[in-house]
C-alpha cells in the first residue's frame, strides 16, 4: 500500500459571506474509489485555482451550477491515469480533467483532454489552458485588438492578464497593466514586456492611468471591476471594446457599493463613444480552441510568450492559497501540486 | 415681398439646468440671406425635433459639438430650394438638410440629400430618415434580432420605437413595447402590431414586464434608460444584445441618481449571461443607408410599416413642442411645419 491509496479531498463546508475563510472548506480522507468496466481511476498531479471558483461557492446560479454543501470543490486538474478499464486510455496517460479539489477521481472518459505531447503538463492549466484561451479570445475575438491601439489589463501578472498583455504586444499594441505592488509591476514591464504597469495600491490611479495612456484606451480587458473600471471609463476612446471575462473585485461583495448609481454615466459613455461591452466565457468558443492551441503553443515554444507559475505544495494548502489569490497574494498562475 | 422674405430662427439663449424652459430659447427675426455663386437659398418646410438635440444644448462635447450660445439650434429639416446658384440644384427641389431651427438657410450643397422622388417628403425625417435608419441598424445590425426572439423597446410609439417594433415583427420576433399612457399602449398593439405594450406610468413595471416576456428578453433596444433599464436587466437572456441609441430618461439629469451603485450588478449580468451592449450612432453607418432606404421604402409602400406624425404648426412653437417631447407628450414623430 502506498500513500496514494488514501483519497483526500476538500469539500464545501459552508457558503462564505464575503471573503471565504478556512472554515468554509473541509479536508476529508477516505478510501480510493475503484473504477468499473469502461471507467478510469485518475490521480491528480496539479490542481488549478482560479477566481471563478468563488462564484461557485455561492447559492443560486451564476453561469454554472453552484457547488453543493458537502460536495467536492470544482476545478480543472492535470491528472495521470492510474488504472484504465477504458479502451481509449492507458495507465500513465496525462489528461486534463475537471475533477476538482481531490487526490483521485473516477472518470468515464467524457470531457477529458489527453496531454501526452506536453513537455510541461501544468501549462494546460495556465498559458496553454483556460486562462490563456480566455486571454486570446477576449483580446483578439471579442476585443478585436489591432496594431497601434492601446490595451489596458488589470491583474496584469495573473494567468489571464499576463497572457492578454503579451498577446497584445505581439499584435503591436501599446499595453498598460495594472497590478498589486512594485514587484508585480516591475515583472510586467521587464519580463512580460508591458509598456507600463501601474500599482493599484498607489494613490491617484486615475491620474496615473491617464498619463500612461496618452492616446486613450481602445481595449479594456475587464477581469477585475471596481475602482479600476471607474478609472478606465473616462479614458475609453470612440469605438473602444470592453470584453468582460471576470470581476474579481466583486466576487466577495455581499451587497452593492454605495451610490451614486453610475449606470447612467456608463450607458452615456457607451452611447456617445459607441463602445461595445461584452461578457464572454471561454467554454462557449470551443471551436476556436485548436487554433488557440496552435498559435499560443508556437508563441510559448519560441519564448515569445512567457509564463510564471505559483506552485503550492499539497492539497491541504488549497483553501489558504485560494483565499490568498482572492486577496491578490499569488504571483503568476496559482497551481496546487497535489501529488 | 411675401412673408418668406423675413428670416425667422430660434437660437440657444442659455444652457438649461435639467429640463429646458422656454427662456433657454430665443425667437429672432431678420432679413433673408442671399446666396452667392455656387450657393443655394433653402427655405424650411418641415423641421424635425429629436431627443438628441437636448444633448447639444449642454456645454462640453457629446458625440458632436454643442450648440453655442446665440447660435441657431441644430436639426434636420426638409427644405425646398428657393434660389439656386448651384449647377446641381434647381428652384423647387426638395432636399433633406441639416439647417436647424430656422426658416431659411444658405447652403453650398454639401451634405444635402435630394428628395424629388418622395410622395411625402416629411417621411425623410421619420420612418424613412434618421429615426427609421436608427431603428433598422440598431435592431438588425447591432441587435442581430432573429425570428422567434423577444424584443423589448421603450418609447414604443416614438419615431424610433415604432419602427423598431414593426421591423421586429416583420423579422418574426415577439415584441413588447413600453410607452406612456393607455392611448399610446393601445396604438402600439392595435396599429403597430406589438404583442404587448406596457404603460411605464403604471405601478409594478418590473412584474408586468416579466409577465409579458415569458421567454425572457433577447434584444433590448435601449433608447430610454432609467427605471426601464432596471426592469429589463434581470430578464435578459443568455447571449442577449443591448444596442444603445439613446437615453432620453437621463438627458435632463443634473447629476447621477442616488445609490447603490448598480454598475457591478450590470457587469456581473453581462458576464454571466454573455451579453453584448453597444452604443451606436446612425451616421457611423452611412454605407448601410441605401439598403435601409430600399428595404424600409418597400415596407412603407406596402403598408407593412406604418407611421404616425405629430405635426406642430409654426417655428415659434418648436421650443414648447420640444420640451413636451422630453416629457413624453408627443405622439408619433414630432415635426414642426415651418412654412
Amino acid at each position: 500500500m502506498t500513500i496514494r491509496t488514501q483519497h483526500t479531498r476538500i469539500t464545501l463546508a459552508s457558503r462564505p459571506q464575503g471573503l471565504p475563510t478556512l472554515e468554509n472548506f473541509r479536508f476529508e480522507r477516505g478510501t480510493v474509489p475503484q473504477p468499473e468496466a469502461g471507467q478510469l481511476l485518475l490521480h491528480t498531479v496539479y490542481l488549478s485555482l482560479d477566481p471563478y471558483m468563488r462564484l461557485r461557492m455561492n447559492e443560486g446560479t451564476s453561469y454554472a451550477q453552484p457547488v453543493g454543501i458537502g460536495e467536492v470543490m470544482v476545478g480543472g486538474a492535470i491528472c495521470r491515469v492510474e488504472v484504465s478499464l477504458h479502451p481509449d486510455y492507458h495507465a500513465g496517460d496525462w489528461v486534463l480533467a475537471y475533477t476538482g479539489w481531490q487526490s483521485h477521481a473516477i472518470s468515464d472518459g467524457k470531457g477529458l483532454r489527453k496531454l501526452n505531447n506536453l513537455e510541461r503538463p501544468s501549462l494546460a492549466l495556465g498559458v496553454l489552458g483556460m486562462p490563456g484561451f480566455t486571454a486570446y479570445l477576449g483580446l483578439l475575438e471579442i476585443g478585436r485588438a489591432r496594431e497601434g491601439e492601446t490595451v489596458v489589463v488589470a491583474a496584469a501578472t495573473g494567468a489571464v492578464g499576463a497572457a492578454v498583455g503579451q498577446i497584445a504586444k505581439l499584435t503591436g499594441c501599446r499595453v498598460v497593466g495594472i497590478a498589486g505592488g512594485p514587484d508585480k509591476c516591475r515583472y510586467a514591464v521587464e519580463e512580460l514586456g508591458f509598456d507600463a504597469c501601474l500599482d493599484h495600491k498607489a494613490p491617484q490611479l486615475a491620474a496615473a492611468l491617464a498619463a500612461a495612456c496618452p492616446q486613450g484606451i481602445d481595449v479594456y480587458f475587464e477581469n477585475v471591476g471596481g475602482a479600476i473600471f471607474d478609472a478606465v471609463l473616462p479614458l475609453l476612446n470612440k469605438d473602444a471594446r470592453v470584453p468582460v471575462c471576470g470581476l474579481i473585485a466583486h466576487y466577495n461583495d455581499t451587497g452593492l457599493p454605495e451610490g451614486p448609481n453610475q449606470v447612467p454615466a456608463l450607458l452615456s459613455t457607451l452611447l456617445t463613444k459607441r463602445i461595445s461591452m461584452q461578457g464572454f466565457i471561454n467554454f462557449d468558443y470551443e471551436d476556436r480552441y485548436p487554433a488557440f492551441l496552435q498559435t499560443m503553443g508556437n508563441w510559448v515554444k519560441r519564448g515569445e510568450v512567457v509564463y510564471r507559475e505559483d506552485l503550492v505544495p499539497g492539497l491541504e494548502q488549497a483553501p489558504h492559497a485560494f483565499i490568498g489569490m482572492l486577496n491578490g497574494r499569488n504571483f503568476g498562475k496559482l497551481i496546487v501540486a497535489v501529488s
